[in-house]
């Protein structure tokens, strides 16, 4: 128990400062290393684990609504960059530039991508020429580079890894219908995989995404109350498609400029589940994404027996596709009962002498430390419900903690007394669409426009900020 | 069978020109498309499908032998990369350099990874400390650049994919296994996965890695009679340990440096896949890493029944596990026959009226168009037998080419000979382990040391070169 007390100790309490204890976490779990590569993360084998199955889930949905995934190039000519104005207006300012191959000088230099519309946008002109090359369904699995002067591990850094998802189709309405398809699939990865429940809106003018008509997002309440904009999706019009000089020619044998959506999802989810899950224990992980979903811990493990048994436990579960460890270490089973709650394991397995002799053991769930016996003979079913339970608990317990930090407000007034006396959290209140009173919430109550929530609610008749005539509620926040 | 003729002729002969046979295979296979970014290629579906079935296969292997994922940063700052002596004046000649981000000129200079041996490095030096934290087993699945001067899709690009494999252990002979260990199971994926036999060996002292004190590789023989380096694996004894401070507790508790492995595979085995395997009717794929394994064409579609029995066969090989596609579009038989042998498809599928009323159906192989009639009833066993077999034929025919082509040699004027009167292959001749006589063989008959093979054989007592007396073997040839 020693060793326990001295683990959870080196955590900073999330009361205490959410910062500190956020940046304990990821050192301590060993999800990140620090590097000399400035604003640049080492993802560690705890945290890459996660990545992947992340990565292996959104894949599959992915690729189960017809994507498939390609590699366009690291690098892009500047000239290329340039060709359409609004997107290289939101993208120069924060580019990495090349200007160096070996010893010589280049004669034009090149960014390391930022995102890559501009590159599918080149391919596409010289690939697609009939509406039988159409849709495409394109995504590829890369890393991109913004030049971010303030950076956190996961939640901000000059390389991130990611997915962006470029389609291309013959009409406005199909290309839309994919940008709400892929919202939607996020939406259902963050509620059904990574237990985190997320508003669906579209941003307002001031906050789409550079070159895009219409950005779509899934915002998410991180434990502080603070919103993290868990994925995006963009729809493009024809804009870029016709800066490309991307043709094609359709069933009326008419040349057309088609439709275009991106879409993205990024490491940033690894620190969104930190965020919203994690306790003053340390990390708690969603089911889904576990790097272990079960860790057996055997208890009197020098006793005949307990070995062995932990052992066939861990064969079967593998067996039953549960991502498993045992840690047969000499370490005593308390520090190993910390070790574990700290790294966010969802489920612990307790095995002991007398357990064995009757047929049973202890399952523990992370989230709420709920333990239950249960019998050996139905393991894989006892487990795979305990793991839904812990789902389902820490879905539970997020919806609450946003429940209970989401202020309806009807002046700005409101808004200041509501953060104030409740903290940080999400404000529901109407607005008359006009980027002033945008502005004029931000400076006066600190909280911004993060969406305009498809679900909509009337919280009043008139605008929080001048009072005018209003139809249209937004989702308030300060955001990560 | 107009349109068949026509898609056969658009790909150039092999005999007439084996670079364009191939430039012309990466094109109409739709492997590649070109960009406006030198050097660099966009990797299409179809081609990107061949990677992720070899990342699949390789990741498989390098987790059953203990190894984890992790990620390091795309950047290397200059000083970083000058710590190794060897090693950056290797890289250094042919980095692209960061130099600027958004609009301010960076301190120091970044370059974009070549190899990741320093930020490995970098990172062990603040993580490892006991002999408990030993050995670490890291690999990476990532994109490289290296300034090319000449590039080719595949074959030598200026940013390409692979992975990298990076180990750490407490004793030299350990790192020395592993980097055995790793080159065979590079040497296993090309023969049972990719069906390309190599040759295992270790490179001259010329021809080492940056900074190792030895490496080992794997060398293919393409159709063409050139070598081309499939795989290498790097001993580098603890040189890079000293020079980036890595140093750990021993089980005598005494400080010292550890010893250090790397191995690498890239995005060129597609290429290796294209110039072993391909005929002048297109790609040959081995089923391992083909992205459709089995196509099923129907025969007098728009007759009763047809569609769905295809349909049906369809279902039940998916089902089984296989990878496969039907083709039900408009266009003939014909045309799908040649345009699936252009694409490398392994075993091709025919079903037709008469052959559903015989419960049967036909199986053609790609490499070989050899036909089987099959009975549907057991469907799944005779795709997976065709499969294997497909595997053998393509195996066996790279061998035989193999063979025919390498020409066992005691004298320059036999090395020029056997070029000359047999076309280009691998040489077998002894060497007396000097490097001007390496130098002088390639001066003179064109063909440089591949590797110096594990498996000797004794041409003769004395060096090719110069006549001293030689123990060692080396296999030489031209390279990609």
């Amino acid at each position: 128990m020693a060793d326990q007390k001295k683990m959870v100790e080196d955590i900073t309490s999330m009361e205490e400062d959410f910062a500190k204890w956020y940046t304990d976490i990821v050192k301590k779990a060993e999800l990140v290393g620090y590097t000399s590569v400035k604003g640049c993360m080492v993802i560690r084998p705890y945290g890459y684990a996660i990545w992947e199955n992340i990565q292996s889930i959104l894949d599959g949905y992915f690729k189960a609504t017809g994507h498939v995934n390609v590699n366009m190039p690291l690098f892009i000519p500047e000239s290329l960059l340039n060709k359409e104005k609004d997107h290289v207006e939101g993208f120069a300012p924060e580019v990495a530039w090349v200007t160096y191959g070996g010893s010589e000088k280049l004669e034009e230099r090149l960014c390391v991508r930022p995102t890559s519309e501009t590159l599918f946008c080149e391919h596409w002109a010289n690939v697609v020429h009939s509406y039988r090359d159409l849709p495409m369904l394109y995504n590829q699995w890369v890393s991109v580079v913004r030049w971010e002067k303030t950076t956190r591990p996961f939640l901000r850094s000059r390389e991130f890894l990611w997915q962006e998802g470029h389609t291309l189709h013959a009409t406005a309405e199909e290309a839309i219908a994919e940008t709400e398809q892929m919202l939607n699939i996020y939406a259902d990865f963050c509620e059904k995989d990574l237990a985190i429940p997320v508003i669906r809106g579209r941003k307002t003018e001031s906050d789409k995404f550079a070159g895009a008509e219409a950005t779509y997002a899934i915002e998410a309440m991180m434990h502080d109350g603070k919103a993290l904009q868990a994925g995006t999706s963009h729809y493009f019009g024809d804009g870029f498609a016709k800066a490309f000089d991307i043709q094609f020619q359709n069933k009326e044998n008419q040349l057309q400029a088609p439709f275009e959506t991106s879409w993205g999802m990024t490491t940033r989810m690894i620190g969104a589940i930190i965020m919203t899950h994690g306790d003053d224990n340390g990390l708690v992980l969603p089911p889904a994404v576990a790097p272990y979903q079960v860790v057996i811990v055997p208890v009197a493990m020098h006793k005949p027996g307990v070995l062995e048994k932990a052992e066939e436990l861990c064969s079967r579960l593998k067996a039953a596709g549960v991502r498993v460890k045992l840690d047969d270490s000499d370490n005593s089973p308390g520090w190993k009962f910390s070790e574990y709650e700290m790294k966010g394991v969802p489920v612990r397995l307790e095995i002991g002498p007398r357990d064995i002799e009757a047929g049973q053991c202890v399952l523990v769930s992370r989230p709420n430390r709920e333990k239950t016996i249960v019998s050996l003979d139905g393991l894989e079913e006892e487990v795979a419900k305990k793991m839904q339970e812990v789902h389902d608990v820490m879905y539970q317990k997020a919806l609450e903690n946003r429940a209970a930090r989401t202020y309806a407000c009807t002046s700005l007034d409101e808004i200041r007394e509501a953060l104030e006396q409740k903290g940080d959290g999400f404000v529901e209140a109407m607005w008359c669409e006009s980027p002033e009173c945008e502005e004029k919430v931000k400076e006066e109550t600190g909280v911004g426009s993060r969406c305009i929530p498809f679900d909509q609610k009337e919280i009043a008749g008139t605008c929080v900020c001048c009072g005018k005539p209003a139809r249209t509620m937004v989702l308030w926040g300060k955001a990560y």
